[in-house]
């Protein structure tokens, strides 16, 4: 599974999932696959990025058990019914939502190979909007490494 | 520290580690290092990717001590003697494994440069299982950057 | 915003923050920003990474709001004020700083287009350093990518 390349194959796309905010996961793993294909990738990496301090990216299981585990968890780790300093100075209710989203993180690297993400079974790419409203939410894949040799 | 290169090196392994579960932190940067040195590595950026929604993949100073604290720490974020609805929904009692893993997450980016890791001193690349049980776990390198100039 | 190219540009610096640890929060987007342009980066992916095992690399809106929830929130996660194996064994009273570095991570990716990090509008590049005492702290930038095509 080892290549060397002398085209290098950089792309990138912006996409926008609706959410309810309030813990939304939204499933981005046939989207990722989808466009994978599309720009024929070969090997490499695929960041997914979400761009805002108020949702994030992991994986998981994607079945609604482990989403509620997920939102439950997170309820616990930063309470929606507090008070945040953050709050207090810009009064936009949604400071529980900045401390989740940064302690998960904005960013996800897959690896890639023969054009597919080397996840597993159970493993989906996730959208975690931690926001406190709905929102229209731009995801970013970004792809660095080789072309795919095609069907 | 700059570098052009007109052939990119694009390499992938998967390699599997037995662990016993249950917060099972395995140190991954010898791997990772000898790894390196075989596919002649030069400037460029490593991930560490855990395929599996029950595992995950961080930093830390690999000591007992530490170790100890982060399977208390997760134990006290996602108890494993308490019910998840992903528990009642499939039965498999991983539930809190499952949360364990995405909020630590399942990728890892690390700088290279002639070849090498640039960790800290004291900071290693770990493997953490927060599954129920013993597993084979597989772990993916992946490269992309710049072939080295050799010893 | 696709691209192939025949030269690869990659490239990483270290530079070095000031910190007071204790949960010091340093805004990097400045940093990284004016290095992209430095390296005249084009299309590719930025990674943050800081060498160490007691400070992390996140986003978060960078506002003294935000920043002091979240020192409350790692403060709750992995309180300073009890005793850890780690510290029981090398004496050196961080164990709670080893254990919020690796929950959030030494690593973050994100995607560059025409030179510039794909950011939210409110969204900064953080280092978070855990550590019980004032550091000097070394960063690592890296990029992998295409050059740009200047001004």
């Amino acid at each position: 599974m080892s290549r060397y390349t002398l085209r290098m194959l950089i792309e990138k796309r912006g996409l926008t999932k609706s959410t309810q905010g309030r813990g939304t996961v939204v499933d981005l793993t046939q989207d990722a696959s989808d466009w994978l294909h599309v720009i024929a990738a070969g090997e490499g990496q695929l960041t997914v990025f979400v761009p805002g301090s108020t949702a994030a990216v992991t994986t998981i299981e994607y079945e609604s058990g482990c989403v509620a585990d997920l939102e439950e968890a997170l309820e616990q780790i930063a309470p929606s019914d507090r008070g945040y300093q953050h709050d207090n100075r810009w009064g936009d209710g949604n400071g529980y939502s900045h401390l989740r989203a940064a302690l998960l993180g904005p960013s996800l690297v897959v690896p890639v190979s023969e054009g597919r993400c080397c996840l597993g079974t159970w493993q989906q790419i996730v959208l975690v909007d931690c926001d406190a409203r709905p929102r229209d939410r731009k995801v970013i894949f970004s792809f660095v490494g080789s072309e795919g040799k095609g069907d």
